[in-house]
């Protein structure tokens, strides 16, 4: 079994995790959250968006986020933008990296947005451009590629279609993001190889939800097929809007548990991120999807026995 | 990625999944849920155990359960059984067929029992000997190979031992079973390789407990490590009594519903295992940790949105 030696997680919990929340925390939460993730090792944080306040409130404050937030050199400090609207805000905040957001599943997108992906493509090129002018990165997800409540199964043509599209605009780092939770380890395996072998310029970013509790098989496949960034959010927050009853992304907690008790390098300190799970779950009054919230890490498992539990008596025989 | 064709998937949830529940089932109910997996088209459903009944209350209707039930031919109907005691009443109530099971851990045996594993081992005699007078079928499993809370690693040569002693006693039926929940997918193709190469006269059923949110990854490694048979239980019910908020069994509708979309034959009728899964989350009073059974399965993902957001706009365009 080949896996990777390292790994980059991407935190996604500020965004992803929490737009679907009830619960909005304010500036100063999530600034206190990204603190800790810096501290914690994290070198990737999509820190929210810059969408219609009105339909995403949770978001309303990624400006404010954006404008109280140092900078730290090695960190990426990403959002999600829908429009060139976005994109104005995102470079008079300071966000220096924006990620577009396409559906490869046509009836996803007509549904949403009455456009056919390729229609909604044309409408990113004033969005790349002003970006590119003011030196602010793009980065190009795509969503629902493994399928979709609309679409079972998305031809790999009409995936590279859009992959295309985004080279051509110069986009060459893409999220392969599984929105509804629908993906399956050996599909992923087939679809990343497939991609890498044929887009060799391109950096992969797998984002899995764990709708059908899938998630950390599916990064494990993605791992076989040598992909190594992966999104996941602080105590497994989020869900899917047209999911009902859908689990969240892959939980932080779980992903880095997985990778140090097989050695595979992450950079992140598990502790701190547990921390900063239990916090996040504070501030929406609600426990997320993480099973290491829930019952612990792997390491040091023996030091973790409750009180009363603890002596080992191997030790003592 | 290599899957298997076809897997043989076990129900455990009458047994491990509702030890640890507080709401006692009555045989009628259990009975009820049993001539239901038969129908999903279960082949094996470990019923219950005959350990002590103050202990374990929720087991102690599990000889009611047998005198009441129609064995149909084709289907495995198994026990857990500790000592000769509950091979005795096995035998009075037509079980046909005994688990015994014993821990790798040492610090857990020793914790537990006062006994070193190969200890215990020799207070099983008794009970493969009545159990094989009466025809009665003997299995074995192996609990904490893959590390426990008293010892986090456990030698292959303990895992060996207790193996070789199983099959002198004349079992070479072995569950490899992570009640704790710390196995890793990268361990549990290693290990299994090892065993499947060592002992290719046992037949190696795996159980995992999704305790990490590692379960399905670990199916899929147990998978192409070429092992078929694997535990799981309805509602994903159970936990562990010496990890606390530790998650159940994985769940037989998460991992019915990862095989259907991979194309795996298990034979059994997702739908079917939905209703009982509800059904039994209903008995018992809570959700388990099933997956699909909150988020719906994969296959007619299109059929299941609800009203008003199921048109398809693929369709109308």
């Amino acid at each position: 079994m080949k896996l990777a030696e390292s790994i980059t997680v991407c935190e996604v919990g500020l965004r992803d995790g929490l737009q679907i929340e009830k619960q909005i925390l304010s500036a100063a939460q999530k600034l206190e959250l990204i603190h800790g993730l810096e501290e914690a090792g994290v070198k990737v944080i999509e820190v929210g968006s810059f969408m219609n306040p009105k339909a995403v409130p949770q978001m309303a404050n990624t400006d404010e986020v954006f404008r109280s937030l140092t900078q730290l050199p090695g960190v990426e400090y990403r959002a999600l933008v829908g429009n060139v609207k976005g994109v104005q805000r995102a470079v008079d905040c300071g966000c220096r990296k924006v990620k577009l957001n396409i559906s490869a599943s046509k009836g996803h997108c007509l549904a949403n947005l009455n456009k056919l992906p390729m229609e909604q493509m044309k409408t990113f090129a004033p969005s790349v451009a002003l970006a590119h002018e003011n030196s602010v990165q793009v980065s190009g997800s795509i969503a629902c590629p493994f399928g979709s409540p609309w679409d079972e199964s998305i031809p790999l043509s009409d995936i590279c279609e859009i992959i295309d599209a985004y080279l051509a605009a110069g986009v060459n780092e893409i999220s392969i993001s599984d929105a509804p939770g629908v993906a399956m380890p050996k599909q992923v395996y087939e679809l990343m190889g497939e991609l890498k072998a044929r887009y060799p310029q391109c950096k992969f970013i797998l984002h899995f939800h764990n709708t059908r509790g899938m998630g950390i098989a599916n990064i494990m496949a993605g791992m076989e097929a040598g992909v190594t960034w992966y999104d996941s959010s602080l105590a497994g927050t989020g869900g899917c809007p047209f999911v009902p009853g859908a689990a969240g992304n892959v939980s932080t907690e779980d992903i880095i548990n997985m990778c140090d008790a097989q050695g595979i390098k992450t950079g992140i300190d598990l502790d701190r991120i547990i921390d900063l799970g239990h916090t996040l779950e504070e501030y929406m009054g609600h426990q997320g999807g993480s099973a290491v919230l829930r019952a612990g890490k792997n390491k040091g498992i023996l030091l973790r026995m409750p009180t009363g539990q603890g002596e080992n008596p191997t030790l003592k025989r």
